[in-house]
């Protein structure tokens, strides 16, 4: 039974947004709470039409929960989670750090929604850049079997939460007024600019956030053989991650195909008419649960590629929307038995 | 003998660099004339030491001039470089309108420079997207052959001229302020988002920016084997284009023998130490000559394939820097002979 609800990180970027999609989408629950850092807790929220008061996130806190939605950074989430496991929560946990752990489904519920049932009582879900990613693949793989992906991001400043944001619009006030701005968030200056590092060297000179899209997504589609090059680039842009995607098939797709796959597929939206100018854009996709796609077109770099442009909410669907998913899932699995 | 030179479009934001480039270079010539749209004649100019009236582009403005640097829009080009031409100048033209016909060069000096001696009148200078990818494609294309390249471009405004550039600030001064603004350059509002756009529909849904840098590649490299997949997306950076490009050789590249043959090629600068945080980015390139690269890696989608990050200011290198170097190769090779 899945009554009682607690969200962790709820204040932040993505928490705020799981609220709100709580509350949009009637998600059913008999109890819940709402847990933050020391820093946080003792303010208070409105949640469907009452007042909670943020508790701090502690062991005692999870000992009458039975779900939890969890957005925060890795440390914390590898802290908190066990404290809620032990007392027999089961975590949608929306950090890093369990994603690529073996007994940890990570899911994405229009690709593997049934790997749900094979939690020990965490289930991840992917990061923002694998997510848009994952769900644009998935019509194109189930269809034609797709071999091989080569990604570029242009992701957006909120992936580095509310301070990013606030970072990037603040760094673009001070260089139009010609004053000095020190970054908070990130290491270069981001507005009128664009850096190629997000996360740490991690492989080969790939960066954490690159494998995440490699690893990831092996896990996802359960499919190592998948061979996937990314490179991850941080855009002046508020919100909305987006990435110029191209696949290889094991059967060829023509374009006109590969559009009625999207069209057809759960959680895509397709915008392609080049002639009029319409595509998916950051401006056009913020605050929207769906992955967007457009410039829909066949490869002319190889014989059975498609490539496309993908831009999606990376606070929703890359992060808040999917978590809220993966736990409507459990709610159902739990009405269904 | 190129002694009698005319800039055409010299008010412009290439012309305007174009003239820094040949007072720093020290170009030679015995005599200069500035030639611009009625709009801009009259006004003056100062240029190595003295002020110098512009003057309106019309056929006898070329009655006595030898050398002709040339950056318009491609209706303007159509129009003026006959006149040029019949009065026995070579032009070089920045413009997109003579660049794909047969018996036009198209010159990268580092790539192609022999290629100078097939003019018959006018050699043309590659469009700002293509120039930077062929430097950079050159050094491995010489030592492996490149059969394949894939490239999502990150675009500046300055590609779409002084206006564009403008467009940007004003239009990112309106967002912070909350204003609302209409663009004069761009489809769509350009701060803190993305188009991608880049010129019309060409040819299976490709933009006209996106074939350029195909059909300008194959005619450079004289190689219309060499299969180009490109994304050309418009992003919020005042200057300097920059480019994610993988390519496959026909032999195997190594990493770290990628970069030696990036290092040693001329017009690059290589910048790559992710663990500390040095790469490109349009911030350190801008106002510079060289094409920069950096992210060095080997693709891990394909067996013979490196990936890296391109940046280069594309009113120098892609513009104004590439149309100096080919009226310099005209000027050395009129001294050997």
């Amino acid at each position: 039974m899945y009554e009682s609800l607690a969200l962790v990180g709820a204040t932040g970027a993505v928490g705020t947004i799981v609220r709100q999609l709580l509350e949009e989408r009637k998600f059913p629950f008999k109890k819940i709470k709402f847990l933050a850092s020391k820093r946080s807790a003792g303010t208070t929220l409105d949640f469907a039409g009452k007042t909670y008061t943020v508790e701090e996130l502690c062991p005692e806190a999870f000992d009458d929960v039975d779900l939890v939605i969890a957005s925060t950074p890795d440390e914390v989430a590898a802290e908190f989670c066990p404290w809620a496991v032990a007392r027999g929560a089961v975590v949608v946990d929306e950090s890093g750090f369990h994603r690529m752990q073996k007994d940890v489904p990570l899911v994405v519920p229009e690709v593997n929604p049934e790997a749900i049932h094979q939690h020990k009582g965490i289930i991840a879900s992917p990061n923002c850049s694998t997510t848009q990613m994952v769900v644009a693949m998935a019509p194109l793989h189930a269809a034609a079997r797709i071999k091989r992906v080569v990604v570029s991001t242009y992701q957006a400043a909120s992936g580095a939460g509310l301070a990013g944001e606030r970072d990037l619009k603040q760094g673009a006030q001070a260089a139009l007024s010609g004053d000095a701005y020190k970054y908070e968030t990130f290491a270069h200056p981001l507005a009128f600019n664009l850096i190629p590092q997000i996360g740490g060297p991690k492989h080969e000179q790939y960066t954490s956030e690159e494998m995440k899209m490699v690893w990831e997504t092996h896990k996802i589609f359960g499919d190592d053989t998948i061979r996937v090059c990314p490179t991850c680039i941080r855009v002046p842009v508020s919100n909305c991650h987006s990435e110029s995607i191209l696949v290889e098939t094991e059967t060829k797709l023509t374009a006109a195909e590969a559009r009625k796959l999207f069209e057809a597929a759960p959680g895509i939206t397709v915008i392609d008419d080049l002639a009029s100018g319409q595509y998916p854009m950051p401006k056009n996709c913020n605050q929207k649960d769906d992955v967007f796609i457009g410039r829909i077109r066949e490869d002319l770099s190889s014989d059975n590629g498609i490539t496309f442009w993908c831009v999606s909410d990376n606070l929703r669907k890359g992060a808040a929307t999917n978590a809220v998913q993966i736990a409507e899932l459990l709610v159902a699995s739990q009405a269904a038995v």
